[in-house]
């Protein structure tokens, strides 16, 4: 996620995917998208692009095709800030064994075309803000100190931070240079002996802030009385070799689950002898949420929950009535507005999704002017959506039919759903890792020829990135990432029916220790459910459940009932309220009981019918006695 | 496996398990092996040897412990032929980082002090025969032609193949050089031209092998007019760079799986420029079945079944009566006879394990005289045995208790039992590698905080090894392996409680394809279930486990009671025919429905109780109808 400004690729390529890379050679110019965007790319490019599809068979990686229309001698250029040093190291050696040297190019050739002039939007100047203790649950200080910790655990003498969630986690700092992350464009340094952000000052101007980082008192005597200095943004090239010039060796954070890794323009600022590379520590102290952290994301759940019901409601109604035509867009304005009467609400954490019918099918669906639809009762709307909340971020996802769905469809939803409670309900050792544990979510899907073609979760942050390092729950992922206590990550299945409808169902998961009487070796893991948001009951088939998931299910539902139930109440949200009666009512798990392997309950039946001819022969027994008596 | 006579590294330290490398110094000798062996090489080594538990924390790898105990320009001497080159070459690469030279040893320093005066046995004399066409189902010449147009695909000339099960399979032989698995000890090289192998010639001296292979009209003009030339085994390494002279490109097998790859010798024998290393193409051409190899496994596996039914039927007959006492040697020794009875059978296919009470949960146990323990209705038996049939290779595993198991160690033997069922019926996506599906079998263990510290399953040949490559179910397993069709492969979960008990259920599947109805992209696998061995249904706790698992455990048992039943029948062994019965019983589904979590049948009773109130109600009605009329 980029500002509005930084939005080069899109502006020289027209293509508003949140992904790609475009190369443009003397007489040739392509973009590479990942399968999520073939369609669009295909749609938003005109025919001076090609359109490269990677993952197709036979579509060059961007070092192959260069090596094919380039010659020995021939020199490619990119801006150093903007590619991670790890995809730089690759791309130069790839190219360097067709003798193609890759320059770095300081002035970026975009910003010599793109200005205010012709519409390139300013930069955000929105100040910083101080993520509050009541929030955070751990000072700065403190978090500085187990920063610190680590370097010295791993004989470091400093780390340079570039990732934007990193730093607003490290220094409790918040900002808006970015959409739906609360993040301040920044770098930092922290050192055993400095701590340096390197920033727009503007974006520091109030003097709380500076008195919250320590800055105007800094630099001092003592490495553990602790000060920010503040630093302008763009010395950060200049200043890092002089900061770290009595260094032994620097940490250069590399690529790791969402995290890309330090640019190569920083990278090169370190000399050879002085950098380390391996993932940055922070990233891993930042997923474990503190008990501050884990009891913020519980209640911002629940206020989303709140607002979710409120405005679900509202839609189910209306759309049942008739006379208020909906749209996507609809949805997604009038849930952002009941999202924002939620306390500690600061707007979305991500561009609301509402897909309905075939538009439900296209995964990564936004929904804009062109692809618009109406809802009503024909198909499924999925509702996609998350806030960012003082205390916590939320994300989470349900569909709904306000018609009556297909049994095909319904299937398909509770195949869906029991992948989600599976996954939900899973306990494993601490040693097996993300991409070991997808199947669980997928199975019931497989077992009727099905799958979807994306990932089954991510990380979240508190207050900060709704994707967030380390977990990606991918089955076909090459690197693998552990659980840890208090991370928090989705679980969410879907499928995708191509032109007809979407199912996708969202929860976050909040990861917790478990333990057992007769525990062996090793510690396990399992998780809790911080979504409160109903399923649709009249979307499953309950035949097709086991009593374990329909049972776990019925908790869910009623544990909603009781918890956002009583909020509503409060907030006197009551058409929410009596919306959610109607959500949480009790599924009655079916007895499964038959020889033939179709669900049923014929033997029950049969011993009720012999109870029945029983009864009827006893009235006969004593019909005939008082007769004969 | 290797044979009595190439044990050298048991020789030199007396440690007799399947795994471990021995180094030794002027001063000091260490030997490495891996978690199954920790304890038994503490029991089988001197002192003057150091064990070097692979695994546990601290302990160095071979190179690391070299380069702390050598000095820079120190020499380390290894046998190039009894290396890989892959293990080879990371040594050496290892070593060279502190000055050490790894050294090729031509003549083995172990021959140089083991011979026949101090113990040595002599290579096993016994030759080489003919896999019939009846049951390898396709000629070798048929093979070659196969492997040839592999190697036209990847562009290469030829292929050094090493691995004796591959030798046996292209060629269609069989012999008797290495304990449990039917090979000859030899080398090939397949080019496009010529066809050649290395092999001991009194192990073909038989006319007909050598009419079979073509040899002695070899060789000949036409390359297609296929020929096996046979040289002297030991001329492998001068024959082969004369035989590749003129080739460009030679393929080296690498290390995939179960195949090690070449070994260094082999690969210094090929100048750097011709070698390619890839894993080889025979491993999953063998892998793949063919039509006559599936019957052929599939009555292998119901003659194996006959065995260990006839077997099992006496063994508990007499451990109930208490008359004759068993121990785990002579379940050994008697059931390796009863499969000697089954037709084509040529023993069995590994060294039987019977492993009683705590001997049980030693996972990788062998009864010896030392660890032998006599069999009463005290705790579980695990038998684990496989047969060698000219059809087919067997490998089942089942665990039986003669008294009355723990309601916890039920609820442990139903949950392995339901984590093998979960994988037997698994279906997934061609795409999905061994490594990803593990966690299917282990879940329900899990659940409850158990685990089993072994892989949940491994390849199985066609009468060869019985751990073939490529799969092997490993949830920590770095590199996947891909399913195809016809590919058989075990399904073994277990769980292991030191110093109690151990329970392992394993049977053998094959991959078959799966269609659906609404079939998305792609294709998906699925498995039929090959052993044919009841479970034992008194060690079974039906409340447990879903319908699905339930209705696919009766459909089981029924499936072997009839199959195995019939056979048994017409071999007249009545006995066992009357075991199989009893173990293969219908197991009622118990209805699943309750309010409170514990299963039961509470609502459906509480529905008959209200009917046969309503009964006495009308019997009562009736009576004061009759009273007053």
């Amino acid at each position: 996620m980029v500002s509005p400004s930084d939005k080069r690729r899109q502006y020289v390529t027209g293509f508003t995917g949140s992904a790609g890379t475009a190369v443009v050679t003397q007489n040739m110019a392509a973009l590479w998208v990942d399968g999520r965007y073939h369609l669009q790319a295909d749609q938003q490019l005109d025919c001076q692009w090609i359109v490269m599809k990677s993952g197709q068979d036979q579509v060059p990686s961007i070092s192959e095709w260069l090596k094919s229309v380039l010659s020995s001698g021939d020199r490619i250029g990119a801006d150093p800030k903007l590619v991670s040093a790890d995809q730089w190291l690759e791309w130069r050696s790839d190219l360097a064994e067709s003798g193609i040297k890759l320059d770095a190019v300081q002035a970026n050739l975009v910003d010599a075309i793109w200005n205010e002039d012709n519409g390139r939007p300013k930069p955000n100047p929105r100040p910083a803000f101080i993520h509050d203790i009541a929030y955070a649950g751990q000072t700065w200080q403190e978090k500085v100190g187990v920063v610190r910790n680590e370097l010295k655990e791993l004989g470091l003498d400093g780390i340079v931070v570039t990732a934007l969630d990193e730093i607003a986690w490290l220094l409790n700092l918040r900002g808006a240079d970015v959409p739906y992350s609360p993040l301040v464009k920044s770098y930092a340094y922290v050192s055993l002996q400095q701590v340096v952000l390197f920033v727009e000052p503007l974006k520091l101007k109030v003097a709380p802030i500076r008195e919250h980082l320590e800055s105007d008192r800094c630099p001092r005597e003592q490495p553990d009385d602790l000060c920010v200095e503040i630093r302008r943004y763009e010395n950060v090239f200049n200043d890092l070799p002089r900061l770290t010039a009595k260094a032994n060796s620097v940490l250069l954070p590399s690529r790791y689950a969402y995290s890309g890794g330090v640019s190569f323009a920083i990278y090169e600022t370190i000399p050879a002898d002085k950098r380390r590379t391996s993932p940055s520590p922070l990233i891993l102290l930042k997923a474990t949420k503190n008990a501050i952290e884990v009891e913020g994301m519980k209640n911002a759940h629940m206020k989303d929950a709140v607002a979710l019901c409120d405005f679900l409601s509202l839609l189910q109604e209306q759309v049942h009535e008739g006379k208020v035509q909906w749209d996507e867009l609809k949805v997604v304005h009038t849930l952002d507005e009941y999202r924002q009467q939620q306390d500690l609400n600061r707007g979305p954490s991500f561009s609301t999704i509402a897909a309905f019918g075939p538009n439900g099918a296209v995964i990564h669906y936004r929904p804009s002017l062109e692809t618009n639809r109406i809802i009503d009762n024909s198909s499924f709307l999925i509702i996609d959506s998350g806030g960012q909340y003082l205390d916590g971020t939320t994300d989470v996802t349900r569909t709904f039919h306000f018609g009556r769905a297909t049994q095909r469809q319904k299937e398909i939803y509770t195949r869906v759903l029991m992948g989600a409670i599976d996954l939900a309900t899973l306990v494993f050792p601490d040693s097996i890792d993300d991409t070991r544990i997808d199947v669980i979510a997928r199975q019931h899907l497989y077992s009727a020829g099905l799958d979807y073609l994306h990932g089954t979760g991510h990380g979240i942050g508190s207050f900060l990135n709704v994707h967030e390092s380390p977990i990606q729950i991918r089955i076909y992922g090459k690197v693998g990432h552990h659980f840890e206590e208090n991370y928090f990550f989705s679980d969410e299945p879907g499928f995708y029916q191509e032109n007809e409808f979407g199912i996708r169902l969202e929860s976050i998961l909040r990861v917790i220790n478990k333990t057992f009487e007769h525990q062996r070796d090793g510690r396990f893991l399992g998780f809790e459910v911080v979504s409160l948001v109903p399923f649709d009951p009249y979307l499953i088939v309950p035949e097709l459940m086991t009593f374990k998931q329909l049972h776990w299910l019925n908790h869910y539902q009623a544990m909603v009932r009781i918890k956002v139930g009583e909020e509503l109440k409060r907030q006197n949200r009551m058409r929410a309220f009596y919306w959610l009666m109607s959500k949480t009512r009790h599924i009655t798990e079916p007895c499964h009981r038959s020889k033939n392997g179709s669900p049923g309950s014929i033997n029950a039946s049969s011993f009720i019918s012999r109870i029945i001819i029983a009864a009827l022969v006893s009235v006969q027994l004593a019909v005939a006695l008082l007769m004969s008596s």
